[in-house]
Formats: C-alpha cells, structure tokens, sequence
C-alpha cells in the first residue's frame, strides 16, 4: 500500500525523524550514493532521504543513443549493494561541516540538482531535502565519508560500520520525476531498507512479501469488492455490490454511534462556488491538489476539496444562540484531491473519497468536554474493528512555516485543549511539529496493522480560524454574540483507505459482522437446493446475508470456492440436514463444527454479529 | 412549483394536447395577443402557446429612455383583460388557412419574431411554436379572428365566443428571453388562464393560493429542511439535519424494499471521463445540459448527466453469465445538469440531484417478468406514500424526429414489452409520442398531489441500445454470447424533487414515519424538565424521534411553536403526568387525547410509524 504514515516509531516515545534508526538510513543513503558514484562516475546525484521503512536515492544517469533515461538493471543493484557492503565495512567516519554559498556553488558545479538545490536555499525556497522552507541562508549544511561529499543537515550515525551490512539490501528501482514535476527530467530512484540487525530485516522482508499477498488491489478484484474502470477513469473506483455491503455497513455503525450521542445529519453538494473556498482560505491554499474550476454562468465552481465550509454555511442557515450548541453535523462528504496518475493505487489513493466527517460548533466553555468524547467515540470506532494496536500523535504548527493561518494565541488555545484533553483520558501521545492543519491543531491516531505497519486513520481538530473568516457567532445567555469554535473529526479518515487498510489487515477474512456474505448454503445435490434456499431464506429474514451455491458444481468445488470468497460460514446440506432440518457447518478457516440445528446456527451467527466478534 | 408535467387529463383518456381544453386556451392566447395590439400597437409578437392549467404569450414592447424594455402595469393587465372579454363576445370566427414562405415573409415583415420563425421554418429547425423540428417547410399554418393574425398550426375552438368570459383571467408579467436565450432580448410575458366554466376557474384560483401558501420554499424555511446559500450557489440545496432525516427515511424505505427484491447496491463516482458519455452517447447529445469538462492531466472528465454507464461498467467488471442475471443495481445517484439560474427554484429545479436510480440487466426472456416486477415495486412504493391518485404514460419516440437511437426493431420490442407488462398488470395507461428517453419507450407514473396538480415521478424504462453501444455480453446456457437488455428505473425520480413534492402535498405536516421530529415533550414549568427527558430517553430508545421543548417559555408558546413545526404529537407534562408516569397527548391538528402512560403512547406512535400510517 502507497501511502503509510511517514513516521515511525521504534525506540520507545522518541519519533522516528528522531530515532537511531532513522539515522542509520539516513547514512545508508549516502553510503548508497557513495557506492554508485564509484560504479557510476558520471551519474547525477539528485536526493535521498530516509522513509518508512528504509531509503531511497535519486540519481540522473544520463540518456542512451535514442533519447531515453539509462536505468539501472538487476545486476547493476547487485553490484551496487556490494559496493556498499565493501564501504560500510570500511567504516569511514561521518564528518560533519558547512560551506558558504559560493563554495558550495563552485564544490558541487559538476552536480546541476544539487546547484539548484543550493541556489533555493539561499532564496529561502527549500531545505536539503527540496522541502520547502521560508528563511533563506548564507550557509549549507555538509556532510562527508571518504572522498563522497553531500549537501545535508544530518544527522548521521558517527562511522559507516555502525550500519550493518547483512541487514542493508537494496530492493528495487524505479523512475521519480525530479521534484516530482513530470515535466522535468526523469530520474531513477534506488530504493533500500536497513534495519538494527539481520534478523529485523528478514521480518521485514517476509513483511513485505506478506503484504504483496494481502495487496487489497488483488483482493478487491478476487472478492469483487471494487473495479477501477479505465473508462470512467483512473483514480475513481467503482463500489461493486460486496464493497458496497462492507462500506455500508460500517457507515451504519458509525451514524447508529452518532445518532446515540447528538450528531445530526447533514447532505450537502460535492460541488460549491470557489468563493466559498476563498473564505475559507481552502483557495488558493489548496490549490495545487485541486481541480480546474468549473464555469457556469460566469460564476466558478469546484470540485470541493473538503466538507467543512458546506457544514459552516449549514450553521449560518439560522440564528444561533448557546441553547444550540454544541451543534454536531456530520456526513459521510465526498471530496476531490488531486493526485498524480502515477501516485493512484486501489482505494488508497485515489482522486475523490468520502471522509466520515463532522464538524461540532461549540461554545468555548464546551470544548475540552466534546474534544474527549470525540476521542471516547474514536477509541469506541477502533475497539469495534478489533484494533488494539494504535498510538495518538499531537501535530502543531511550525512556527517558523508560513503554511499556517491564525494567531499564535489562537494556537496555543488549541494546543492547550487538545492536551488537556488527552491529560485527563490519561493518553499517550507523541508531538510532532509541522503535522497540524493549516487552520489549527490535531490529534491523529495512529493503527498498527497486523503487518505492524502505521497507518494515519482518525483525526481530531481544533479550529478557531474558520469561525472567525466566517464570521460565525451565537447569542450567549447574556444576550451578546460570541464565537463558537469548531472541532473537525473523522474516526475512519477515509472510507476508500479505510475500507483499503480493512482488507489487507484482515487479509479479506472480515469479521461476520461485516462480511459482505455472511454465510453459504452449500448444497451436496441438486436435489438439496430447495431446503437450501429455504434455509437461505429463513436466515435472510432475520437480516442475515446468505447465499445459496446451486451452480451444479461439486461439493468440493463449492467448498473449495466459498474459501476462496472468504465466507465465514458454509452450511452443507444432504440428506440428512434435510432430514433433520439442521445444516453441517463448516468454517473458512476450515474448522469443521458438525451439524446443527438451522435455529442454533442462527442464534449463533447473531450473536456474532450482535458482539461484532472477530471469531467465528 | 416550478416543474409539473405537461400534459393534463380532462377529458377522459384523451392527452391534454388533443383536448378541447388545450384548444380554449390556445385560442386564448391568440385573443391575448389580438387585445394586446389593440391597446399597444407597436407590440411586437413573439410566441404564445397552452401550457399547463393556462397559456401565455410573450410580447415585445420596445425600451424606455433609458434603454430598458417597457413593461406591462398591473393596470394594463386589467385593461387588457378588459379588453379580451370584449373580443371574446364579439364572438369572430378562428380561420384556418396557409401561406407560402414568401407570403408570410412579407405578411409579417414587421413582425421580426415572426419573420426568424418563418425563416426557420423554411429551413426545418422550428414548428409555429419555436419548438425544434426537422423537415423544411413550404408553406406555414395561418389563424385569423377578425384582422388579427398569428402563424399557428392550430388547432382552435371555432368561435372566440366559445371561451366564456368569466372563466379567463389573466395572472401576471415577467420577463423572459426570447428563446429562452439570455444572450436575445428581453420579452414581456403574460400568463393567463382559462376554464370551461366559472366554477372551475375558481377552483383553480383558490388552488393557487393554496399552492403559494404550501411553497416547499417557504415551508422548507419555516420546517429547516433545507437552505439555499449564496456562497455554495443556486440550484446547490444544503440539505438541513431536518430535511436529512426525512430523504433518509425515504431512502432506508426504499433500500429495505429493494434488498428483498434482490438488488445489489453499488456506489459509483459522480464524475467520469467524458468517454465514457462518448461511449453511452450522452455526450454529445446532452451537451447543452451538461457543465463545461474538467481537465485532469490532458483528460477530460464531466459531472455525470446519468448514472447508468456507471452501472454499466460495473455490469462489464466481471464475465457475466445467465445464472448472474436478471443482475439488479441500485445506487441513489447524484446526477448534474445544466439549468439557466432563472429556471432554479428550491428542491424542484435544481442543478445537482439524486436519483433513485437501479439498472436491470435482464435476458430477453426475463424482460416482461422483470418489467412487472418494477411496475409493482413502484405501485408499493405510492402506496405507502399514500398516494393513491396516479396514473401511467407510455412515452414512445417521434419517427419524424432524429432524436431518437436505436433501430425501428428495438423500438418496437421495446414498446411491445411494455405494453405486454401494462396489460397484464390491467393498468391503464396513455400513450404519448415523443415522451421516451433518446435510448427507449419509458413507462411514467404520473401522481396528482391533493390540489390536483400533476407531477411525474416514478420511471421506468426500457433499453436495447445502451447493451448494444457498451456491447455487453452474457454466456447463455448453450454456452454462447448473448446480450442483455436494460431497464432503467426510479420510484421517486429526483429526491431532490419528491421530498419538494412531499412537503406541498402534505403541507409539512409529514406521516408520522416520516416526520423529523416524531413527537416533542413540553414541560409546563422548569420542574417538570427531568421528567420530560427521562420520557424522551425511554422513546428515543425504541427509535422514536423526540424532543424536549426545555426552553423556558409558557406552554401555550412552546404548544403553538409545535405546531408550525408540524411535530405530530406534543406531550405535555406537568405534577398529573409525572406522578401518574404519564404524558397528555395533543395532536398536531389539535385534538387533544389526554393522559395516557407513557408505555400505551409508545405503542400508539410505534404502530403509527410501523403501519405508515397518514392517521395521527
């Protein structure tokens, strides 16, 4: 899957741009660069930051005799990977310097990316990783091991040997536009891992193999659950029935939880006028994940990036006064975000998906109230799905950005709730400067697959921006108007992703409650289809989803089919379940339970789906 | 309303356009016009057809100093009609007779609307009425009553005399675009209207100021059901927590009844390349009603006009067999359409709405079974609703006109299935030339609210074409490929547009199942605030939907506040109510039906909500 959280954390509390780890690939970045540069004198070096999970580097090679980019083959990354192992063992150490622009400029004149890279810098445009920044600078940060030299901050281990070589493997290339622009020139990225010792790799090679099982592209085709059509477009999947099911039934639970603690629908349209993202500060903030503005009439309309200034214009539908609040409106809302074609994959990452969103208009004496029973419903959410595995991370703002709004008051309101907040609920949370909203602070949550990968799912916000750009007010018991603020919650984040991290976590074998078919009548003959479809039928009028396999195969084949579909339950009838009026039940995970009664079975799979069990 | 359907039944059986109705009142709008040239003879004449319950004509009057176009006064109006009524016992005679194209170019050549209509005619874009034809014309249909004459092709009463005085009237002014066209000058139309009797007509004025006093607008205000915002845009309605519940009652309604029919739900994106409409032949047929495409990374993409090529290519994920059909899927769609923010009114004329949409994929030999099926479903479907007044048009295609696809064959087959499945369900039906869909005959159903007026709802349609364009395929049982025909259908339509319907035919005051708020508690006084919400608690916890009036205002106030909320049940609670464990039940029609326990009340509403019933 495309899109984990960027963070990760291995050493207990400490996060992971923090952590050993993250330095020690880091390292292995440049040992990686160091290595093709002796293979490859005259590649281009480009950058190579550390990611989850490992490193990468981008490298220009030059084009053949037709034009094309030159790539690096399989043998050419067994070379590589050797190369490195000779330099790690070398153990060269890591020093540490800066140059003045003009050194630096002359040092790396062989080097264009990393010219311009350096040119940016001194305008105050990006760091050394090509991320934007605001401050310019008069010096660049250095770091060297033998004679390879590259344009970073750090930090480093202190000698090549302390990355190991039997757990460093270099895993496969790829191409990456420069800057991500595909209009400019096409680089070839090394991807790598490097872990604390051997073994650790090797789980996380047998990881990654797991999840290419689990893929829930290849799922989703195998249990039908979603298509991609290539004619209605990349990006834009198509619910098949059995997703539908699965979707619609989460959605079910999470507005049955909202109902019971005073959320009230709303439905607003996918589109709005761009003047509406204007107020917001949406546009042009946004700008570049959105589409090309629509026509009519004269007046421009978007596609809408997010659902919280249709929510907004619901709350200015009337006068409100103290007696309303807090007002908690939420929608399963559609929004569209650009994304690259080459970025799309599955439900994951995809050009429009509907966030479980909501947005609750408080009073500020009612914040840090509603802001833990936000929390409380997103704990209920996940302790439903079976997750047990999970962490919260604060984001704030960073000061020294200029990619957030509002007054630093106005954050420190925020911030401060949101810790109070997780005081009292005794929860555990790591900071993490920089992951906030444009518009205030959050609280992510943060799930742990049984893959052990992170992935960012609920998220809790605080805003006092958008009620004051909308000027949003209600009239206090004394008569005056004041300014609510507003909370931005969604416990699964995304349905598509959500739905997406779903399958691969429980590798398409979902809890009965969620199952798109719960249970399968299988049928020894032809001649037992009719008590099949009779029992199908008496199951089906207590709401459970059945099927009836009167396809004429053989029972094996059925059996063998009914797994492959995942389907909790299969329920063989011959002659004598007939007789018996029971069904022989047998589970997907091969579990043979024998016959029962077809009313025991039912008071069985209810009570699994009453409980929302994970077992069978 | 903005919307209701053409065509109205007077006479028995015979559509509106052949009935003798139609004809008083076209030949009213032709005394309108001669009336109107009488009192201002610069008028220039554009067109004047019937419409629905009267007729209009549309006059050029030239413009004021200032360049503004001259209106018609409220006086003239009077004088007008003065006027008309004097034509109308003068008793002339409607001549019928024709021109040549040359004849009538120089006849009316200082009638520029005329002369453009004339020329068009002689080029086969337009009829008499502006409406687009195909064949060129030779000579043009002419009507005379006394000097006053109109290029028409009738028909007409024979004398003005046979319109009665007393029952025409005219209505109001406004201004409208010749040809609908804002970019063409500005004309001014008056509506009038005109009754077989006097009785009649007065019938109908005071169903129009019922109508104005039942305005979904208004009421959609006073209710909070929806709202209109001039940030998000016209045509844009947020639907409001209240309207949300309502449409979403109406929506689990329908989804409970299509599960136990055997449809699938799908959900599929609102946006889809412009190939796909290429493909299904929307585009570029709908282009005018379609909004300008989106261009992603050199692709096109338009907000879908249909769902049904969504639905198609979920139909085209998988290899399709006989034993996966008749394959059912439905989806409240959310479609988009083009319309001039003049046309936009509330719920009924919007530019974004949800359709209630499914798509059959069905062999040819499951055709007529599937097609009484839906028929059925959309009878259960009024009849829960309570509507019992409805009737059926069979909208066929205009051989004369080119837009229609398909061959005469599938036409044919197509309007034979429906006719098959109308007589064998005993259904009474009109047949109407030129109502079909582009792609097949259709079978609408037509509800007259309780003041009479006439919407079309419920569709559904049959389709050989779109299997054909999409060429889709089965494996019939002989193990070859055959192909599927489709049927296209929705109960409610719009729900945009029903719940608009909904809200003037019961003038709020929604069927307990469908009313927002169920029932409401009034405390008599502060003391009794407990009490009221221990009741609510115990309702809301069987589902019942239910407030607590706690705001401190006398009884008779919060009584009366109820009641233009429409609330079905107020329960009033005072030192009796909370000592007896009871509530005194007052209905929103104002019955009182005095203390009952709070278990019988319960039950009362529960039976109320289970039966839909329209009692309180």
């Amino acid at each position: 899957m495309a899109e984990a959280v960027k963070e990760q954390q291995v050493e207990e509390n400490v996060p992971y741009r923090e952590s050993n780890l993250y330095r020690l690939r880091h390292s292995a970045a440049h040992v990686l660069a160091e290595a093709v540069l002796d293979l490859f004198p005259e590649a281009r070096l480009a950058i190579g930051p550390p990611i989850e999970d490992g490193f990468y580097y981008d490298f220009d090679l030059g084009k053949d005799e037709r034009g094309k980019p030159i790539t690096f083959s399989e043998e050419d990354l067994e070379k590589i990977e050797a190369r490195m192992k000779e330099l790690i063992k070398d153990n060269a150490r890591f020093e540490q310097s800066s140059m003045s622009i003009d050194e630096a400029l002359e040092f790396f004149k062989d080097q264009p990316y990393k010219v311009e890279l350096i040119q940016e810098l001194a305008a105050g445009r990006v760091d050394e990783d090509g991320r934007p920044i605001s401050e310019p600078v008069r010096e660049v940060g250095i770091y060297r091991q033998r004679d390879f030299v590259d344009l970073c901050r750090g930090p480093h281990v202190n000698y090549t040997g302390q990355i190991k070589p039997n757990a460093v493997k270099l895993l496969r290339t790829s191409g990456a536009y420069w800057r991500g622009d595909e209009n400019r020139p096409q680089l070839q990225r090394i991807y790598g891992t490097a872990w604390p010792t051997r073994a650790e790799l090797e789980e996380y090679l047998e990881r990654l193999e797991e999840a290419a099982s689990r893929d829930h592209r290849r799922l989703g085709k195998q249990l039908s659950l979603f298509h991609i059509s290539p004619l209605v477009g990349a990006g834009l999947p198509l619910w098949l029935p059995k997703g539908t099911i699965l979707r619609e039934t989460l959605e079910q639970f999470l507005r049955q939880a909202q109902r019971e603690r005073g959320y009230l629908p709303v439905i607003t349209p996918h589109i709005a006028k761009i003047d509406l993202f204007i107020t917001s500060g949406h546009y042009p903030y946004y700008k570049d994940s959105q589409y090309t503005p629509l026509d009519i009439d004269g007046d421009l309309f978007l596609l809408r990036p997010m659902n919280c200034p249709h929510h907004i214009e619901v709350y200015r539908s009337e006068a409100r006064s103290y007696r309303d609040l807090p007002l908690r409106l939420a929608e399963f809302g559609t929004v569209y975000r650009y994304e690259q074609s080459g970025e799309l994959a599955g439900l994951t990452r995809v050009r429009g998906f509907t966030v479980d969103d909501s947005h609750l208009f408080v009073t500020p004496e009612q914040l840090e109230d509603e802001f833990i029973q936000v929390v409380q419903l997103i704990q209920y959410v996940f302790n439903a799905m079976g997750f047990s595995d999970f962490r919260a991370r604060l984001g704030t703002n960073d000061p020294e950005s200029d990619k957030y709004a509002g007054t630093p008051e106005m954050w420190e309101r925020g911030i401060a709730a949101i810790r109070n907040a997780a005081d009292k609920l005794g929860l555990n949370y790591t900071v993490e400067v920089g992951e906030a909203a444009f518009y205030g602070p959050k609280l992510d949550f943060i799930f742990r697959d049984v893959l052990k990968r992170e992935w960012q799912l609920g998220t809790v916000q605080v805003d006092f921006l958008l009620p004051e750009r909308f000027a949003l007010e209600y009239i206090g018991p004394d008569g005056e108007a004041h300014r609510p603020v507003m909370i931005h919650r969604a416990p699964f984040g995304s349905m598509e992703r959500f739905v997406g991290i779903l399958i691969e976590h429980f590798n398409g074998a979902f809890p009965v409650w969620l199952a798109p078919v719960q249970a399968i009548l299988i049928p020894i003959t032809d001649r037992h289809n009719d008590y099949a479809r009779e029992v199908a039928e008496a199951l089906q009028a207590s709401g459970i989803r059945v099927e009836v396999d009167a396809s004429g195969s053989r029972m094996n084949a059925k059996i063998r089919n009914a797994q492959l579909q995942k389907i909790p339950y299969m329920l063989v009838v011959g002659d004598r379940e007939v007789e018996a009026g029971a069904v022989a039940v047998r589970t997907r995970d091969e579990e043979n339970r024998g016959s029962m009664p077809v009313a025991e079975f039912k008071e069985l799979i209810l009570e699994r789906i009453r409980t929302r069990s994970l077992e069978l």
